[in-house]
């Protein structure tokens, strides 16, 4: 039988960083969590155990830490590129480099130097890099908790022998939103397209009459491309958070849609994606 | 053998229930988790199984539902006083309610019924009813994180055979607080205490110039205190979330409070507690 | 305003420790972790932030790492009494240590070093040492998930106005059991003791013809008291994971206790605890 | 601006399902979660709301009720594909249907009807169909936690201006391996299968002498497709669960590879494929 190794990649996940920047009395603050994976010429040490190819997992760590310290952090997708490209033109045998990046939010409380972790989504990035210079960066966020109490209808679907729901015209429509957006280029204001993509999604949510979660998503995505030019393609993943009026007749009261049961599991999984028609090619920004 | 029943209680846990009040094209929302417990004469359904005294569990769950409807939903500490005297109002098997709540904040965004999900702390309440009449309220809040990236020192400690950690004037300090405050009388405006308590710990957290952390804690607590006459006690529990300064000697670049490892475990826990001098009896409000 | 400082510890939470002991090819393998929680003098480490009364808890994880090293891991109660001993008798400023650990499983696959983590259930202690020499154990395990498929009833509770549950005399019984055992004595075979005290507990959950799971409860509790003579009370929690027959009468399938859908949240939640008419006071034991 | 719907799918996430068998007094347990996923006609859904090509998710979750109810549920893998096929079958809007569904494992303890929750592994599988009648199957398990005690070396490795790492030739190996396989054709022993590629993960892991967790990683991958001619290719994802020595020098203590510090993050991440070179193509097997 003849086995070939197939893709494969290594590196050090989850390396938790805090940069504190000291502008006089006031502090900056930047709080992230940095996992990189490079490929290469990887057959032997997976064949002999050989690490002579092998940047190990621990000098991964040390390089974010030691280029948060000469390079400073400001924007996530430039420091991961900055890493990225550190790993492929540092060493002969890394062909490629994932760069993926988490931050967190904190807010001032007070004082300069005085802060309290925000709100609950968090910023990612995912950055590619390659020996042959190409180079791709998702941006994202995730964690960004929306609800709708009203204008959310669901109805008209298909009706088999399975089917017990009643369509409605008046639900409360409750998302978790992943998004990740691609960048048309590697270079690009970082922070400001996060703040106004950020605002896009939220204001699309809030905007749309919703007769489906599919049409809030389409929604969302298109009206991020039709404000960011940067942004090619937009992919998104939005569970469908269940709130189901209680039955309260039972107890001889009415429910004019005032009480609900926020449900656990199961729920409805809408994932989808828009993409400009001119979109360049993703080659590996998805992986 | 002679074997006795000792302390028991059975309930509800975790009814996840969401309220939308419609104001005209306004809604307003609360997004509460309810948790009862019952006590009384429960000898029986212990030893022989009989439920002739048993309140279900389930019922419990309907009337937090029902109570919704009809009473509304707004300060937690009051819909848990309304739930907890409830039941042992209306059934003579339950000499004992508690009844916890935690409250989830959302905030609004843009139009009338569009919200995100806010700030990482959860807002909490315990509160207490027994058939003498005996009532506890205890409001809190949990898994606020802050951090202040100087003013804080530690040194001066015991230094003993198993001793490493060097001393140090000058650390980040950050932790998740836990606090939970006794109101001396079931009756206040918990919707302003809560904010102004959560203000005053703020406050004292940023403002102290911390020898460590035991300090801060105490430090916060006597904030509350100072402030907020309804309040009585202060019990919290505060992990020291490490943030370890990175050697980066090694690659020749030197580290002066700017990088940092944020570590997950082990942590300090610092737990303690401040309380009027003439803090009325405690009884049951801490269970 | 008078002020007073309450109940309050400090400590190293969560320290994770592996022990390998080597016994020619065939290793032994302890994975543990340690909590340790000291008070005492500690009026002016809050009042004035003086550290003078304070073992950091850099130095308690230190200690534990250092004694597995000395006195080896074996029985988690030994090792905890003799943290919490160490702890209390070199430093005079500290009263009393409580020290908490949990132990995880692995068992072996083939050869002498290889292991696999085992089941489900933590094996946990707590231990509790004071300067007056008063000593408590208790032992414990959590997470143990357990079902019956039958044998199980739920009827002739309380019916209310809230009441819509129906009686049944066949349903599913399912629990993650948390349970705490304290020792008359700080002295036992604690290996011995927990492998049977947790044989008790399933024997007499399978065992019992369960009408509520109050009943089941306290069966498995006095069956522990009944086997085990150097236990003196047992304190367990256990939520009912309800397992919810599906209505498949739609699709015009019966349900014969077949097919159940198992939910979330929320679920019943039963605490209790039985003790023998002559058990010692537990003093701290619990705290 | 032209904007494309991209790839999409919609579906019911976390169905918990338990089904039970009663052989007599002798009752068989299964309990899995089921996760469907859909797509096809969906422009119009996403674009307009029209829900006239959608299956509601509500009606894959009854679905999967029912059919275990009619169908029974033995080995995962059928019974997503069962689900997966009726799904493409009966809708001429869907073209393609995705199943994933995870097993938790439960053993006896004495009777007929009393389970414990088993082992922390969980067995997976993901099922596609479409509507060209193309099928794949894999098969997996995720949380394996297993650890090697020695015969684990790490050194030769590039060193570079950011290398602190010393090399090694005994250290602690442990992991929690996900991995996936792939059946060469829908038709298998499945049950049969799943327990001997399971003991091959293990064997290989245990019985190879590892200079490279990615060594270990592919000795594990290559076991399977050795002993097992149903499966074409395996990729796992095994996190390099660091345990560190501790060092206790200071405190006068050797330590020959007995005391060690298990850390959470940031941990190794490795993840590889093996394949036989005349694997059938994967199509979507992966997605």
């Amino acid at each position: 039988m003849s086995v070939i190794l197939g893709p494969n990649r290594y590196g050090k996940a989850e390396t938790r960083l805090v940069r504190v920047v000291r502008d006089g009395g006031v502090h900056h603050l930047k709080d992230i969590n940095v996992s990189s994976s490079l490929s290469g010429e990887m057959a032997a040490v997976h064949l002999t155990g050989s690490n002579a190819a092998v940047l190990p997992t621990d000098t991964q760590k040390n390089t974010a830490y030691a280029f948060a310290r000469k390079h400073g952090v400001d924007q996530i997708e430039d420091f991961a590129l900055l890493l990225a490209r550190h790993f492929v033109r540092s060493q002969p045998t890394i062909h490629h480099a994932r760069v993926e990046i988490d931050e967190y939010g904190w807010e001032r409380i007070g004082g300069g130097h005085s802060f309290v972790r925000g709100g609950r989504e968090v910023r990612t990035c995912v950055v590619h890099h390659d020996r042959d210079g190409r180079t791709s960066v998702v941006s994202g966020l995730k964690d960004l908790v929306v609800l709708n109490s009203t204008d959310s209808e669901f109805h008209g679907y298909i009706v088999d022998e399975y089917t017990t729901l009643r369509p409605t015209t008046d639900r409360i429509l409750a998302t978790a939103v992943t998004a990740h957006w691609r960048h048309a280029s590697p270079e690009a204001d970082f922070g400001k397209s996060y703040a106004e993509v950020r605002q896009s999604l939220l204001d699309a949510f809030a905007g749309t009459y919703s007769l489906s979660l599919q049409q809030t998503l389409y929604a969302m995505g298109t009206r991020v491309l039709e404000s960011r030019p940067e942004v090619c393609e937009v992919r998104m993943r939005m569970p469908n958070k269940h709130h189901f009026l209680v039955d309260l007749e039972p107890f001889g009261l009415d429910n004019d849609n005032e009480v609900f049961y926020a449900a656990d599991r199961p729920y409805g999984l809408i994932e989808g994606s828009v993409l400009r028609e001119d979109a360049p090619d993703a080659a590996f920004a998805w992986e």
